[in-house]
């Protein structure tokens, strides 16, 4: 059992030779150190692994040929030099912190490091992302109990939480291959859509296309089938966590999801962050895990000291639109609403346990989403479904446009950002998302 | 548009030099030529790609050496001699069509290559087998409406097929990283279980394990995100058939299925057949699409003249049981039920299509399963939810025992067989998994 607590790399007082790093609002200072996969926008180059530092990447293949690593460190980055981040991912978590301490000595003001790496920083600015790393599975759970409310509501205003909500973190398998990195330009979905007045169901273009606000973590050390990963065992399994955006057609979904649950209403496209923020990096902002006063307990296989004490995440969520309007006018995002990771009914463990508990297995690179993250208000609803009432309520944008789903043009943007006292603050970076009109079906 | 029409690689009196392959009772003669993954048993070796044929296997890496082949033969080949099947796959239609008459002349009486061939053959009985290729990912529908309806009965007597059944081939996504090959052998699943006289779930082995017969579909050629693959070149993008069982776990599929779909119920094992028949070899056996008199007819982008005159398939199917008690007496498995791919509401063309209509893509390797496949009668059933009644009728074992979900040790035997007038019969090789008694859960 591995407990993520801060230590010397998170020291606030710790700064870098990458200038842009020890700026407060950077995404990245060298408290966070996340991986990622990049190459020169525009090449054909072989996408090769990175740590995001500032406003730059160290470019990890280039890093590796510099003098000074310990043995260590030059171990782990053996594949991380092949931009192979999946193995790196599977060597678990005694391997990554032996590289992250590494990496924070070398980006450190007054590093010996500092002339040989400074050749092996390319602007951000200048470089264009794959996914972090290989998914193999994909699961997306239902973790937001606010927005399983709300949705809830929407059908059955006097139950809204089906009896099993509180009991199981519900979940459902994923499309991996459509997930894609921020910067994802899409074409609106075609589905079956049934309109309530009419006899038999229509393929057209969904109307009701909206995002849905997630963390997603992925997995890093396996667990082999039939053997479940025991909740006091569960973080040792976790790599890190991006931001994801479930984009979801609201109408396909309606008619299609019994009784086997949503399928082409959500495969046609996810995003994710580009940079995987580690359970390392996340040391300082885990708070307890906690259920409000007469809630049920969980059941003991989803239960545990370690889990109770510092199982949740302090992790604020912004969720921004940027309309083809506001493009055209030169007008910058605006926000949609805020939450937080603290609200959900599960820790990140304990989907991990139950997702093993009947000995299915994860590997290295699965990626498991939280579901939509909305808070207890109504302004925090980690869609539109929840934020305009199941498009009933359209939202005002401040130039004078309305959403009650989204029309082509609309960009959606994810943050992430975690804070706590004595913690230099982090964040993920953007998740970024665009909406192209749909295409003629396929005759 | 690929007409997959029988040819001389057909012919019902083309024999082969390997004597086992012209013995009726072959699944494997010359006519069928399916590709695996193999080694020899109990070997640390890489495994290779092969060709059943008769009681053995045609070792491609060492035939790949073999003088005498075309170029386009050759080039087919290269990356099944290096053991990646998903790259032959990618090629799709024109090269496998070149290497399956290259294969037919090389095995037939009479071949030139003989000699060269006859030492790349593996008898099967030395060999151990891995997945036919990498699965990225598993789709699983929903297709048999017999199964639909019956256990759709056993819910609401009066109104068993939701309404979009009969409009929407539905499907949900499955887990690929527990898919095994045949020989598979699994423990119990623990799950969460809610019993009805309980006010709380527990934490239980499985108490309704089942099995499901199913036929999966590999996907060949892939399509680009966003690109749909229309009706008419669906076929194009299917590469063939294994048989599926999708082990269920009714009592946690009760529980959790609400409202996202079967999560843990399904995702701890599911097997397949270790030979992909290929789409070539299934075109004698190909037959018109129906339905019913007064059934809707399928949405426009489901419906075509190919489908409607050659879209189905004329496969049967057999499950066979063997308790442990029946191998402690040298007992043969015996027969549970028996059905056929004609009754599928939907047809493997049609699952594709409908899968790739909003944009989403499939890969190379990405396995379609079929749902469950019963047939009109009770005793076609191809489930034990559905031969039991839901567990209300026990199934009586000619030795005895009786059954209404599967207890540990229980060994299910899928297969499947295609015959036709003037055609020589073709079969998938036994489809095997055993159920192991449930692990204590993780402390």
């Amino acid at each position: 059992m591995t407990a993520y607590l801060p230590d010397a790399t998170h020291a606030p007082t710790l700064t870098s030779w990458v200038a842009s790093a020890n700026d407060p609002a950077s995404d990245f200072p060298i408290q966070n150190l996340p991986y990622g996969r990049f190459r020169h926008a525009g090449s054909k180059a072989p996408w090769r692994v990175g740590v995001a530092i500032g406003d730059a990447i160290l470019d990890l293949t280039l890093a590796a040929t510099a003098e000074g690593w310990s043995e260590a460190a030059r171990a782990a980055l053996e594949p991380l030099a092949r931009g192979d981040l999946n193995a790196f991912m599977a060597a678990g978590v005694t391997v990554r912190r032996e590289l992250r301490a590494a990496l924070s000595r070398a980006l450190a003001q007054g590093s010996a490091q500092q002339a040989a790496l400074a050749g092996a920083l390319l602007p951000q600015a200048e470089a264009e992302y794959a996914l972090p790393c290989h998914i193999g599975d994909y699961t997306d759970f239902y973790t937001g109990i606010h927005h399983a409310t709300t949705v809830g509501k929407l059908f059955r205003p006097d139950n809204p939480l089906l009896p099993n909500y509180k009991w199981v973190p519900i979940g459902y398998h994923g499309r991996s291959s459509s997930i894609g990195v921020s910067g994802q330009r899409f074409h609106r979905p075609l589905g079956q859509v049934k309109l309530p007045e009419a006899e038999v169901p229509v393929l057209a273009p969904s109307r009701r296309l909206d995002y849905e606000l997630e963390l997603g973590a992925f997995v890093g050390q396996p667990n082999a089938l039939g053997e479940p990963v025991a909740l006091a065992d569960a973080e040792d399994h976790l790599f890190g966590v991006v931001l994801l955006n479930d984009w979801s057609a609201r109408d396909v979904q309606a008619w299609e999801y019994q009784p086997l649950g949503p399928f082409l209403a959500k495969n046609f496209a996810t995003t994710v962050s580009p940079w995987i923020v580690t359970m390392e990096a996340l040391a300082p902002f885990r708070v307890p895990f906690t259920r409000p006063e007469g809630e049920p307990a969980p059941l003991p296989y989803l239960d545990g000291a370690a889990n109770r004490e510092r199982g949740a995440l302090d992790l604020h969520f912004e969720v921004l639109i940027q309309t083809a309007q506001m493009r055209e006018h030169g007008a910058a995002p605006v926000r949609l609403s805020r939450s937080n990771f603290r609200d959900a009914w599960w820790t990140l463990a304990q989907m991990l346990a139950h997702h093993t508990v009947g000995g299915c297995n994860l590997q290295p690179g699965d990626l498991l989403g939280s579901g939509t993250q909305s808070g207890p208000g109504a302004d925090e609803a980690g869609s539109l479904l929840e934020l305009s009432q199941g498009g009933r309520q359209p939202l005002a944008l401040p130039n004078g446009e309305t959403r009650t789903f989204l029309l082509d043009g609309d960009c959606i943007v994810l943050r992430g950002r975690c804070e706590a006292d004595g913690a230099r603050a982090i964040g993920f970076g953007d998740c970024i998302g665009t909406v192209l009109p749909a295409r003629a079906a396929a005759a």
